[in-house]
């Protein structure tokens, strides 16, 4: 199973591609999908939703996993954080890829605990993954942190739950 | 020239359509897209990207205005409003509509004033465009009061401009 990890942003959205085909999950490809903030804002926004189907026809996943922004995290820019998480949304629902949304607690909780530290998780995603080193930058790392938690899905509830609902 | 002006939600989006190729503004159409709740978010998130679609093509529109929303205006679900708003944006940019992007109060402005109470925006919407009545859902009024401000569009900036410098 290919999994697509989502970090979403509209500056810099992380992405990190994970295959759990094996015993050990394997890292496949992780990096940061970045817009110039010279271009207007639809522009940005049509950059990182391109730049996601890409990763989808490159990698094609049988998931894409993707972080739900929390409101207060960043005051300042939650509409266009929002923004950029639904143009991830758009790009997963229009190629037919099934989506598995979650918390930032719920990620964190995958490698490591729900209140755990940036350098933990980060030094977590090293680990699981058997990798030589923290992958840089830190929107890549994140990436790859929500990949694993969407290969643990079966063990974990996606928000796709709450949103059914509600 | 037409005017499509959206008041951006993703459980109801108000749309208003208005002419100004005559002396006078005229309505040509208004009303609200709903999603149900019980769809998962990215479903309704691509119903609410797909009606604008249909909207331009229906109405062939010169123009997208849309409002920015205001974190804080409504704190729970920012950033699902912020998503709902991308969809508009993607809608219109991949349809090659050009966008005018407003703040409320440069909306507000446009028709009253830009601390007017609601009340006061939909009556003016209604004795500008020489409508019987104010149109209802609110949704629908709000969004017709954002395609004025498009309409005006010489006499305002438009967000456009803060976009492409910041």
């Amino acid at each position: 199973m290919i999994i697509l990890g989502i970090d979403p942003g509209y500056g810099r959205c992380g992405y990190g591609v994970i295959d759990d085909t094996g015993p050990d999950l394997e890292m496949v490809a992780n990096g940061v999908i970045e817009t110039p903030p010279s271009l207007p804002f639809p522009e940005r926004l049509l950059g990182v939703k391109a730049s996601i189907v890409k990763l989808i026809q490159d990698h094609e996943p049988n998931y894409l996993a993707v972080e739900k922004p929390i409101h207060g995290k960043n005051v300042s820019n939650s509409v266009e954080v929002g923004a950029a998480w639904g143009a991830v949304l758009l790009a997963a629902i229009e190629q037919g890829i099934p989506i598995l949304i979650y918390y930032p607690t719920q990620v964190k909780a995958a490698v490591a605990s729900g209140d755990a530290d940036k350098e933990v998780v980060q030094h977590r995603v090293k680990l699981i993954l058997g990798l030589s080193k923290v992958p840089r930058p830190d929107d890549a790392a994140d990436a790859l942190a929500v990949a694993i938690c969407g290969a643990n899905r079966y063990m974990m509830d996606s928000l796709e739950m709450d949103y059914a609902s509600g």
